[in-house]
């Protein structure tokens, strides 16, 4: 499915880093070694530039001769041999299904290569960060979850998908979407809405929300996973189209809004191929209930977990801009956090009819 | 989108029960009740003639005039009224909505109709039972998930979808599929192939497994939603396919088997519709790993958590037949489990080249 440019390319770089200088190392009689690039909170910064959270240029080194670094070293070369075959063979699949092909006994020794799973994700991290790919383009796949529809034509592996004529289903949204694999055809859409929850998403997708506002509505069933954070991030890039954000007024929302947006800790280095800086808060705003009248009783009380959460969310550096801040300290003096659905108590249609056309057509939304 | 013949029949339904018999009763001056079918294990048996678990006869009576029970029956006629409205708008929406969508405060009393989704699910059950029509048919949806490709085509909502055109994302399964909504038209396929995880269904797809044995792949990602279990029995039913599933080795995968074969305990009384008493269980067995020659580094270890379900699954009365203790003692004899991905030790494709074929070549299943 992978075109064979690309493919090629990606070999290239695994069999220079974990191939080549190895090799050249080990004739030299050098100390067997590779640089990785260091991915813990100490070498994670936010570019102000780009606005977005990633990785410095902090490394250490992992060595083959170094008791407690020669089974991280081996576990490397056996992963990027692993997906040097997988690339060849143009097929893709789970990292968990690549931790079990990858886990024998070595030899005649009671040492497996890999006791769990948590042994071989981290150094794919390494390599996607190394040979500054995604995990994607190592033909690896996560859990896929998340559907779209709306006004585009796409080709999925070469089969054309009319995303107009999905009905209520839609179409599922797959854990690789790179260029080779999902192409962009003919888009009237103006614009992105992705939507928090897929029951809310079901409410605009029946109310043919997409048609009558002549977009796109996509949702990632809660925290959306990478296929989805990639492909809002492509649509926007060679589509142009902008992107608004619908999420729970709660700081679970807001932090799925910021994850969009900005990239997340845990995944820094991906950031710039999956964020979208200029994505757009569209709601719901801590100020909803008074201005849309809703009344006291559909709103839920904070509890201490979410007090906790939104003094953290405070101190990301993201959320410093004062009308983000105005929007978390309007939700601690309130009290009280909102979910789309409580929306439902003016009329079931109230967020596809009312809310979100109002939001847009007063250009009510943060950044 | 739902017919207006069938919509008709469960307003008249809704009235009937909601409606006119109150009335009835307050016109006569008799008590003010409800008949209730009793939903908890006293009232579920299995059913041996269909294998299925059902509920009995045993009823209870809501009053109007008792302490206890006065808030749950304005809550009933609350709800059966909300659905009613729902029906007759055409529209569908989430339990969630709903939840909100009836959540007031009593005139000037500081007494909420409903404190918590807690409470207005068990009255859609309620009703649900009392109709004797699934929530679906009240227009409510629960959440979605799970993804279906193969040799058919489809309608849904109006619009024709060639699930054989789905590319590597795949049509994605809503939570409605009744016949108002999802049509089956053009049909090819000979089986249907119900697989536990998602990132294994990818598998399948990729190799268009579904092409070649000419079938349909439908996973649920992990514990199948209603919408799934739903549609598997449509399908079954009306275009007479035969259901076989796909999970791992371990009490969780049996447990999977079991509701999409014979339905579960807390939704007992939805199993009549939803349940595939034909279902066969085709993979993996306790006895793959020997038969297959997997390495014993891709099993795992039961935990103590494994040993008790099993204990409890043993109980189960569709547990009993013979070739499921063998299956469910010899897991616990070797002490391990076994995913779907150990397959991959083989080879990524091991488990649609080989496995697969095979099983169904040589009739290996369980029933």
């Amino acid at each position: 499915m992978v075109s064979k440019e690309k493919s090629d390319l990606i070999i290239k770089k695994l069999r220079e880093i974990y191939g080549d200088e190895v090799l050249k190392d080990l004739e030299k009689g050098n100390e067997l070694s590779l640089d990785i690039v260091i991915r813990t909170l100490s070498n994670v910064i936010f570019d102000e530039k780009e606005q977005l959270i990633t990785l410095g240029n902090k490394t250490q080194k992992r060595n083959f001769f170094s008791m407690d670094q020669a089974r991280k070293f081996m576990q490397t070369l056996i992963v990027a041999d692993a997906c040097q075959n997988l690339v060849k063979s143009g097929k893709t699949t789970s990292i968990r299904s690549l931790y079990y092909n990858t886990k024998h006994t070595i030899g005649d020794s009671k040492e497996n290569t890999f006791e769990d799973q948590i042994e071989s994700d981290p150094i794919i991290e390494d390599i996607e960060v190394s040979i500054n790919a995604l995990r994607e383009e190592l033909h690896l796949r996560a859990n896929s979850k998340g559907v779209m529809v709306g006004n585009l034509t796409i080709e999925d592996s070469g089969d054309e998908i009319d995303l107009r004529k999905m009905g209520s289903g839609g179409w599922a949204i797959p854990s690789i979407v790179e260029a080779d694999i999902i192409k962009f055809k003919n888009c009237d859409a103006k614009f992105i809405l992705f939507i928090e929850k897929d029951t809310v998403w079901g409410r605009f997708n029946e109310d043919k929300f997409w048609k009558k506002h002549n977009c796109m509505i996509i949702h990632g069933g809660g925290q959306p996973p990478r296929g989805v954070r990639r492909l809002l991030r492509r649509m926007h890039d060679e589509l142009k189209l902008p992107v608004y954000v619908l999420v729970d007024n709660d700081p679970w929302g807001f932090y799925i809004y910021s994850v969009v947006k900005q990239g997340s800790i845990n995944l820094a280095y991906e950031s710039v191929r999956m964020a979208v800086p200029e994505a757009k808060f569209i709601g719901l705003s801590s100020f909803d209930q008074d201005k849309y009248n809703l009344p006291k009783e559909v709103t839920i009380k904070l509890n201490e977990g979410d007090k906790k959460r939104i003094k953290e969310i405070l101190n990301y550096k993201w959320f410093h801009k004062q009308s983000w801040r105005d929007e978390l300290n309007h939700m601690v003096k309130k009290g009280v956090k909102l979910e789309l659905e409580a929306l439902s108590a003016k009329d079931i249609s109230f967020i596809t009819e009312t809310y979100l056309p109002e939001k847009i057509a007063k250009k009510e939304w943060l950044e």
